[in-house]
C-alpha cells in the first residue's frame, strides 16, 4: 500500500520546496467519541501554533493584530462582519512564509457513515454503498470546512481542497490518479491547501476510503518537504498501548533503505522490532498504526524528517517550527528518519 | 466572454448523454438582503422537484420513502441519526435517472466577502485580495455544502465539487483551463456534481470570481445537455425590470447563428431588439443580466433549449422534466432556442 507512486498529470514546476506537510490527527481535533464532535480547544491550538511557525518575526506573534480571514456571519449573530479593509489594505504583507500543506484525518466525521454503509468495501451497484459515499463526503467536507475556517480565524490564507472533487482515486485501494498541480498552484500564489481523507472513486472497487497518511506520503514523494509533521493526541509513537502504564514512548526510530525499521531511543529497545507492539492511539481506526508507521517510514526513507507528538503541546510547536534534532532530550515525540 | 472555449485536458468519453444542467440562481435559494441566509423553503422546493423530474416511476413520488442521504447529526440533536442499513440495503436501486448536473449561484453568500475585497479585480500581492479569496471561497463553499445536503436529503446522490479545487482557472477573467474529467466520471457513476460561482486563479489577474453562468455554457458545450434550466426568482426573462407593473415576460427569445437574438412571444415584441431593457431580477449582481441572455444564448445556439423560470412553481418542475415546448401556452417562463 505504501510502495505505489500514482500516476502523475503534467503539472507546474514547484517555485519552492514545500517546507513542512502537517496532519491534523482526526484523534486530535475531534472528539472520537462523539459523532461529528470537534475539539475545538485543540483545533484553535493547533491552528495558533501554526501561525506561530509559520510567522517570519522573531516575536511569539502573541501581541500581533492577526487579520482573520473567515468574514462569515457567525450563527445568532445578525450583524454583518466586521472587516476593516482600510487596514488590511495598508498592511505591507501577511508576514507568514506560508509554504505549508496541511492534511487532516476524519476522526469523529466520516466514520459512522463510512462504516454503516462499507463504503472502503465498494461496491456502487449497491444503494446502501452509494447512500454512504454521498453522507461520508457530507460529513468529511464539513470538517473541511470548519478547518479552512480556523486556520483563517488564525490568519493563515487556507483553501479547502477535497481529494474526491480533485480527481484524485485509486486503484483497489491503491491510490491511481492523483493530481496535484492545483496544490502547486495554490502553494505558489501563496495559499495553504487544506486536503482530507475522502471518499474516493476507484478502477475495481468503484469506491474506497483514501486516507489522509496515504495523502501525506504521497504529496511527501511529489513535493519534498524539509519535514514532515503528524499532531495526535499522544506524545507519539509507544511499544505498545499508551493506555498501558508501562507503555514506553519510542523517541527515534530508523528507516533502512529496505524499508526495514529499528528503534534507536530509548536505547533500551535499541534493536527491537519484534516483540513491540507499536501503538499512538487504540481508538485511531483509519488505516490504523501499521499503515501510518509504514506511510512515514517510506517519507523517512526519502531523507525526510517525520515528527509525531501530541497536538497542542510545546513539542507540537518546536516539531511545527522544525525545531527538533535527534539530540534534543527534551523534546516528547516520536522521530522517524533515514538511517543514511 | 461568452465565446471563448476553454483549454480542456484529456477526458474519458461520457457514457450516454447528460440529461439536463441545472442553475440554481442565487436569487432564488438565498434571501438576498440578509448576509449569508437561505431561502430554506425555496432550496427545499427545487431539491423536491429535481427529485421528482428524476423520478424514473410515473407517481408524484410524494408517496415514496425517500432514501436520505446526509447521515450528519443535525445540530441540537444529541442522538446519532437514525440510518435503516437493512431497508437501505434490500431497494433495487434508487429508482431515479440521475444524469443531471446542479450548477448554483452565490446570492447573498461571497458577494460581501468578494466587494468588500475586489476579488473580481485581482492582485493577489495585496493582502486585502488574498484575505478576501480566502474569505469569498470560504462563504461560497459553505452554501455549496448545504445544498449538497438539502439534495442528499431528498435522496439525490449529490457530490460538491468547487470549480477553484478542480483546477479551474481563468486568463483574464475568460476561462481557461476547465477540467470536467471527474464530474465525467462522477456522472457515469450514478452521481449528481454540485458545482458553484466561485473565486479562481487568474493568469493575468492572480485571480477573480467564475460565474455560475460561465461554468454552465462551458459544461453545455462540453456535455450537449438534453436542456438547461435556469431557476430564478421571477419567472423569466422580462422586456424591464419585472417590478415595474407594466414589464412584459419575454416568453420565447429565438438566437440565430451569428448570435443576434430575437422575441417571437409575445406576438407584440416580435422583432424588437432595442428598445427592451431585458430584465430578470433587479438585484442580481452576478454578471448582471446580460452576461446572463449572453450565456443563454451561446447554449441556445448549439440546439439546447434554455429554459429560465421561476423556483418553485409548477412551471418549474415542467421545465426540469424537460416538458415544456414552444406550442405550451399554460407554461409561464422564457425559452431561448436555435432560430434553426
Amino acid at each position: 500500500m505504501a510502495e505505489e507512486v500514482a500516476q502523475e498529470q503534467p503539472r507546474p514546476t514547484a517555485p519552492r520546496p514545500v517546507r513542512c506537510i502537517v496532519k491534523l490527527g482526526g484523534a486530535a481535533i475531534t472528539n472520537k467519541g462523539e459523532l461529528e464532535s470537534i475539539n475545538e480547544e485543540n483545533l484553535r491550538s493547533a491552528c495558533a501554533q501554526l501561525r506561530h511557525a509559520m510567522s517570519e518575526s522573531d516575536g511569539d506573534g502573541a501581541t500581533e493584530k492577526v487579520l482573520g480571514m473567515d468574514w462569515s456571519r457567525k450563527p445568532g449573530d445578525p450583524a454583518d462582519p466586521a472587516v476593516d479593509a482600510e487596514w488590511i489594505a495598508g498592511m505591507a504583507g501577511l508576514g507568514l512564509d506560508t509554504n505549508f500543506i496541511v492534511v487532516h484525518g476524519a476522526g469523529s466525521f466520516g466514520h459512522f457513515q463510512a462504516s454503516r454503509s462499507g463504503v472502503h468495501k465498494g461496491g456502487l451497484h449497491s444503494t446502501l454503498v452509494k447512500a454512504g459515499f454521498v453522507a461520508t463526503r457530507i460529513s468529511v467536507t464539513s470538517l473541511n470546512q470548519e478547518i479552512v475556517r480556523a486556520l483563517a480565524r488564525e490568519g493563515i490564507p487556507s483553501v479547502g481542497m477535497s481529494p474526491f472533487a480533485c480527481g484524485w482515486s485509486t486503484q483497489q485501494r491503491k491510490l491511481a490518479s492523483a493530481n496535484a498541480s492545483q496544490i502547486i498552484q495554490s502553494l505558489h500564489t501563496g495559499f495553504v491547501p487544506v486536503l482530507h481523507g475522502d471518499a474516493v472513486l476507484d478502477e475495481l472497487l468503484d469506491c474506497t476510503i483514501l486516507s489522509g497518511d496515504v495523502i501525506i506520503r504521497h504529496l511527501a514523494q511529489l513535493l519534498s518537504p524539509r519535514y514532515v509533521v503528524f499532531l495526535t493526541d499522544v506524545h507519539g509513537v509507544y511499544d505498545r498501548p499508551p493506555t498501558d502504564p508501562n507503555a514506553v514512548l519510542l523517541k527515534e526510530i530508523e528507516v533502512d533503505d529496505n524499508g526495514g525499521w529499528s528503534i534507536v531511543k530509548p536505547a533500551l529497545l535499541q534493536g527491537n522490532t519484534k516483540g513491540v507492539e507499536i501503538s499512538v492511539a487504540a481508538h485511531d481506526t483509519t488505516g490504523g498504526m501499521e499503515t501510518k508507521i509504514l506511510e512515514a517510514a517510506v517519507i523517512a526513507r526519502l531523507g525526510i524528517d517525520v515528527y509525531i507528538t501530541k497536538a497542542g503541546t510545546e513539542h507540537s510547536l518546536r516539531a511545527l517550527k522544525g525545531d527538533v534534532s535527534t539530540d534534543s532530550e527534551d523534546w516528547l515525540g516520536t522521530i522517524i528518519r533515514s538511517s543514511k
